[in-house]
């Protein structure tokens, strides 16, 4: 068993979610947010942190032998918010866990980073990277940052790039994109019991019928997501108009993004 | 519900079997034929046409919201029957359906499109078209004048490459090529109720251990054949000799087509 | 040097300048159109023809040890004239070479089989056909049943997909397309004088610096085009206004014929 | 049913296996070595034999109508050693093969003809040779001659680039190259009664959840693997420890072939 | 001719080089850099910016019809001069081009986004970003917040990923990175000339026999590099030992960047 | 300059006219060969050696800092033979460079290893392997060897798959295969002085209008070859019967030795 994992971004949908799904997987999970946290149950250490402070961060990561790095803004938003959060976040980072004896990071990327492909286009490990907005381009900066320290100094990331991360899925989008919270939290056990990880992407999506996304690349680490979107289809068919096949959510793999403007504070 | 599918082509072998299994599946099946189409059924129309009469097929596809076009020769015969029943049934009906609202259309083509490819490659979407007659050479006609129409016009199209629509594998060809009748049903609804369709080109074959075809570009579909064929290997076995591996039939993908003379009147 | 070359469709405009170029090239050269060829020079054979009557091109093809099909339409225009002239023509151009000993053919295919490519990309032999009207809906018929007549009979030809055969690149978009009259019949010549052809698609355009079609696939053949449209920019730059980058003669490589609409009698 | 199976190197690890396994699947099973190969069981003839010898393989092979060829060295070895027994002994079946009608071969190749490439690569079959000693260089040698055979003589083969043929996986690499034996019967069996073969280079592995390997292209013959190696992964972490991401066991396909010497007599 | 083209960071090398070389292929050159500047030549407006300041940023990009962006920091340096310099300047000047109407942009890109690839390697315009250090992270920022302007906005760019631009080529790594003065100003040259542009990725090198780069995507551009590093090959010889096929200059397409330390201040 | 470089096989053809073009590239020229190798010149050593005897290859390759391997047997010939000289041979060669301090080599390979490509192909460096004898498998086994002992060892090699080398392009194949003895030469020094060599496989051509084979994989090394068979193409029209489109001369890339028996003493 690991001895401590970090979550950082550890307050938010996916991090209250995870904090749950992950205990007992380590002797000890340490929670990060910027945003209240709560009480430490058993097992759970709170270290409330800004990402975009080094030293904090540099703190933060010591003593950990595996980490999920959530953090951050996770919609679009302005650039500065993402600047702090996104960019010099990963940044600080990376430094820590090169200076801390470099645990697995699982990277929280995003299907933003390549949002303005078609829906009918299939996507492997190669896709270039078409971002739909800054939130996007910043989780490009991540995956960037992430190989630099992989091909320099051995550092192994997952780089995962999450669909719609939610108990169900709620449209006819994440028919696709649907990634369970069961799925998720097995990626994050094999990511850290692989014998070799190196700098991988995956795909964060569950075994859905109505898939974009090839993970074929990554079989060698043996992650088997089980559910799928199809099993939702009736309640989601009864209840979401089929949207036509040019509104961007039928359109684009980033859906909505793809609409959103450039946000100035 | 959809209000009214239309069927071409609904006398023949795979439109009798259509016509029961897309029942209740719109309020209408209109059925239409230059064949004796018999007594219309419950919820049927049936409307006689000459696909080569491009002001009946005007008439034909009006108030249609989807078309299954399986009208036409399906066999290898002489260019004059081609040509008038594929080639310019095929122009009529693009030119109808641009008319009357762009209803979808599911396009029976053919793996004839690339017969003379040898039945140890495996093909994708992006297969070199090698037809092995003319039958084939029409299909090839068909998929470019639905590939003009999404381009100039945004007419959304499923080319379904048909293996052998037959209600069991008859060979050991056909353990690569068949089509259960459920799976082409199961394809055609799926393709009527996506957002998205495009102009998708889709291998018509089952879930068959023994395939030639990869569908993984249209998986953005959901669509799952169930069938097997290999599920009746142990008759086919008992029934049919083993070819030898330089016959027509076990060589090349179009089987004996590429035994077919060039058909002249 | 060859006995009889047969040109078809040669009183249209590239009809009539290689009847020029290809003086001398063969004993004779029969030279055939539906339209009025003028006077027979020496060495010259005239024999008017309706590509679209069969009896008539068995007998147009008869005693030729090649042909340069440059017969049909060559523009957008209403399905019925392309039926007869680029479908059925084509058809009968091919049962008659079969007849009458497999000639080598170059078969005058066009860009319009890919017209809706952007100019931005940079196509291959296996660029998908993305044609832009039923003009070019016929040339992918034609290099359909070219390919059968290949692999069927071992039937040679040459696919030349045509960019703009002029006298000189006449605007922005013709700096890729630009397809010197030196150059065509150069090819033609090595066409008709190589070893070993097969069935081979070949990009008819010359040595311009701005290129859209890549022939490396055929550089077996040892064909050099050496013109080169950018000797003539400042002619062009000087006459011609720049397009902007979303005007369909800067945006498709097929160009203004994406605008056209489908013509109806 | 057929009438006579040859396995060579019958007395070895995975030739014990396959004489229980394959018994009763030909009317003779005929096997050979050059080791002791025990008492003949009912339906078993035993022929000694040094691969070496040409004359001797060729009385070997007369009256077999399927081979399946294990026979010769299977780890790192001297080049004496893999030069008779490797490269000789393929050469002496192929001959005597090719005298004898062309009985189908299973050819016994192995992963260490792609050793070097990481465990992060998924490789399909046209991955390059990298092979991580003479041992897969010989495959790679046998791999040629049967290719040779085939285009040259039309002489089917299966190249079977066997993982870890072995009751159970035994360590964390073997659940990417664990081939259980079972899986291994059904393949020789799927090959000898296909229609069509050719020469068909297919990945020796089970269905595991943790793959390196894509077998797609072999799909044509309709063999499915059905063993997965994670059924036995408890097992494994129970008792073997986590290799370092970059141990060899770990990093190269070939696991620790790659740190072999070339060994010298 | 161009009315305005604005060059950043025109105080450095580059800029120097170009201010010089684009003197009167506009009417007037806009000169920007944090560094002093000089004193303005007849047809040069000078106007200091700091690039990490947007309202700045806004008012210098008005008015201009085309943007040579050299701006921010060229080297490896600090995580936090990079982030004001290379990442919030080039938001800022995204977001000024699009609220004045986009004038094409030239962005200086950079060898260093992948400088890990080995030197043996051919590189395409598919390759995979394997940055350097942070500069090369901060590059692949820019192309991608370039992506994002096109798709959503339109807005068109050159990503140019120079090589080395000195006046000659100085050292073995440069016979292959080499980018002569002569033959940048011609790129941009062609760039701000061309109907369409697209956001297109240039390899930015010379023609050297000695290359790793293919441009040929971008050959719709009609650019053609003349010089050739080859031709400074005795002088290299002569003066600069051989490295060693290990050592990073001779190794790494980023040469002696994959041995920078991450710098912290 | 370098210091010694070995000529094995250097009383062949091809050995015989290094031996003058090399000369002067070295201090010393060791020249070796089982045949009578006449008088040394100044600068030259005689060293009179058996491949396949792997003591006398031992000395043989002491003190040399470059070798251009020719040795063996160069046409189809019987197992036995190739075995000695061009299997064990290669063992010998690499094994005695491994412990004299791995010199280059440049391994003289063919385009036998891929004889079997249709002469209508273009081939890359990642062309199957197609043996048209055992004289191409044998240059795959070497072609491995060489991969082996740079994966293990770090042994550089520059694989040359010669085409035609002869003064004079002979024939209709000769226009793709030719490779002038200039364009050896300057090949062989090219690899001898590159900083980074690798394994590179490299097509044996020069630079001829008519080319099956694609270098540009290995443009790294910056050379050009300046010879074009097409020069010759009168002498050979004028000369040589145009051979018929299914002759092997004209189908196979391998020409003639795709209708070689296999040769048994």
């Amino acid at each position: 068993m690991m001895n401590r994992i970090l979550i950082t971004g550890a307050a938010g949908q996916l991090g209250r979610m995870l904090r749950g799904k992950l205990r007992g997987k380590a002797t000890v999970l340490r929670l990060s947010d910027i945003a209240d946290l709560g009480e430490a149950a058993e097992g759970e250490e709170l270290v409330p942190c800004d990402l975009s402070d080094g030293d904090a961060v540099m703190d933060l990561v010591k003593d950990c032998d595996g980490i999920v790095h959530l953090g951050g803004i996770s919609v679009e938003r302005s650039f500065d918010l993402i600047e702090a959060a996104n960019l010099r976040g990963v940044y600080n980072l990376y430094e820590a866990a090169r200076h801390h004896g470099m645990p697995r990071i699982v990277f929280a990327s995003s299907n933003h980073t390549i949002g303005y492909h078609l829906q009918t286009e299939r996507l492997d490990h190669t896709a270039k990277y078409r971002p739909d907005g800054f939130y996007g381009v910043s989780k490009i900066f991540g995956e960037s940052v992430a190989s630099l320290y992989y091909d320099k100094f051995g550092q192994e990331s997952a780089l995962v790039r999450i669909g719609s991360c939610t108990p169900k899925p709620e449209n006819w989008r994440m028919l696709a994109t649907w990634f369970s919270e069961d799925d998720f939290t097995s990626l994050i056990e094999t990511v850290f019991h692989a014998p070799r990880l190196g700098c991988t992407m995956i795909w964060g999506a569950s075994n859905n019928d109505h898939g974009w996304w090839d993970n074929s690349h990554a079989a060698f680490l043996g992650w088997q997501p089980v559910d799928n979107s199809a099993d939702h289809i009736a309640e989601i068919a009864a209840t979401v108009p089929v949207p036509g096949p040019d509104e961007a959510v039928a359109k684009y793999q980033g859906g909505v993004f793809t609409d959103n403007p450039i946000i100035r504070d």
